[in-house]
């Protein structure tokens, strides 16, 4: 791969906006080497050089040149690679899908890490998360993913997030497949597609790492 | 203009949010029926029905279908009105302005209701306020708009928020002028623009409005 096209993505394991990334490129057999960061033990130059406003993982360098926010990293692969496509051909169903993951970036990190971060008041968080996942739940309606028929744009913002809800099910007390059942079988569709069951983690090592950072946090 | 093509916006004249999406279509020539809502008094149920949601302006109506949040059908006007463009033709343009929209929506007018709605740390939360738009000033450069020589996506998602900018600076006691002469140069370069000009109400009026809304607020 010549430098001018090779592709870096700077990456830590248990985040679920660089498994977005990564589920998107293994959608459409980009090439490219990852680097794990060190994010507690001090992040590296080019992570700070190339996402001088946040200075957050993920960051995809093409050819040298930094793209920084995982949503926007997705849109630029879809539209860099386009085949197959993620995002739908007409504006209409782009806004939409862009709706539906903007939602999902305002909300769902935030409510599970109400539910991690709680001292005592987990079911409560729980309950605030369910009520989010059935709105979503409400979105895919009877469809088999976010995109009708197939695997689309949504999907890829969604389904890395999930790698996180064993660890909130067993700190909130709750079952996803209790209270959310058409949510459930869509996560364990996607599950099944090569691109997501290579990327997402052992939900057993997130929850270590949940419970590494609680710890961190000092909430025990 | 038929059924199938009318274009409504859901509207209220002092929201920024709103002001993006005439700007938008005033650059294009896009024909549309306002619709002026009263978020006071009670909603309409076109709003309610078609932002359910969130249940705010604006929303556009495109024959009858809705498009929410305001950057995203700042998105969906450019794409199906493309003449003449906002967002970069190459992907890597589009994924360097839709990252400064992101910025901006993450943080400019949060920053500035700190401002408003503060309580005898105005200037503190000014010194928020005008750290933000340095960020923006970096981001803009030499350049005399965002999208380089010409105006383009991120000057109408920033330019809108700009009409509060005279409150902030009289509630805050600073002069965006003296803290980033650059960005206040670029602020003067847009309100020039037509587009700009017959969209953003008069400052005062909007300086009476956040007037209203601190008594409203209890902050006097």
């Amino acid at each position: 791969m010549s430098k001018e096209s090779a592709v870096v993505l700077l990456d830590f394991w248990a985040s679920p906006f660089c498994m977005r990334v990564k589920i998107a490129m293994a959608e459409k057999g980009v090439e490219h080497e990852h680097r794990e960061e060190d994010l507690f033990g001090g992040k590296s130059d080019l992570l700070l050089k190339s996402n001088p406003v946040y200075q957050k993982v993920p960051v995809l360098l093409h050819g040298g040149k930094p793209v920084c926010e995982s949503t926007i990293i997705v849109s630029y692969i879809d539209e860099t690679w386009p085949s197959p496509p993620l995002l739908p051909p007409c504006p209409y169903g782009q806004a939409q899908a862009r709706f539906w993951a903007d939602f999902i970036d305002k909300k769902v990190f935030d409510a599970g890490c109400n539910i991690w971060r709680s001292k005592g008041e987990e079911q409560e968080a729980a309950k605030d998360f369910i009520e989010i996942l059935k709105q979503l739940e409400g979105a895919l309606g009877e469809d088999d993913f976010f995109g009708g028929d197939s695997f689309g744009f949504v999907d890829v913002i969604l389904i890395g997030l999930a790698s996180w809800f064993y660890a909130y099910e067993k700190l909130g007390g709750f079952k996803v497949e209790d209270q959310c059942p058409k949510f459930s079988a869509w996560m364990k569709k996607c599950m099944q597609r090569e691109s997501v069951a290579k990327v997402l983690p052992d939900p057993e090592k997130i929850y270590e790492f949940v419970t590494m950072m609680k710890k961190m946090h000092g909430i025990e």
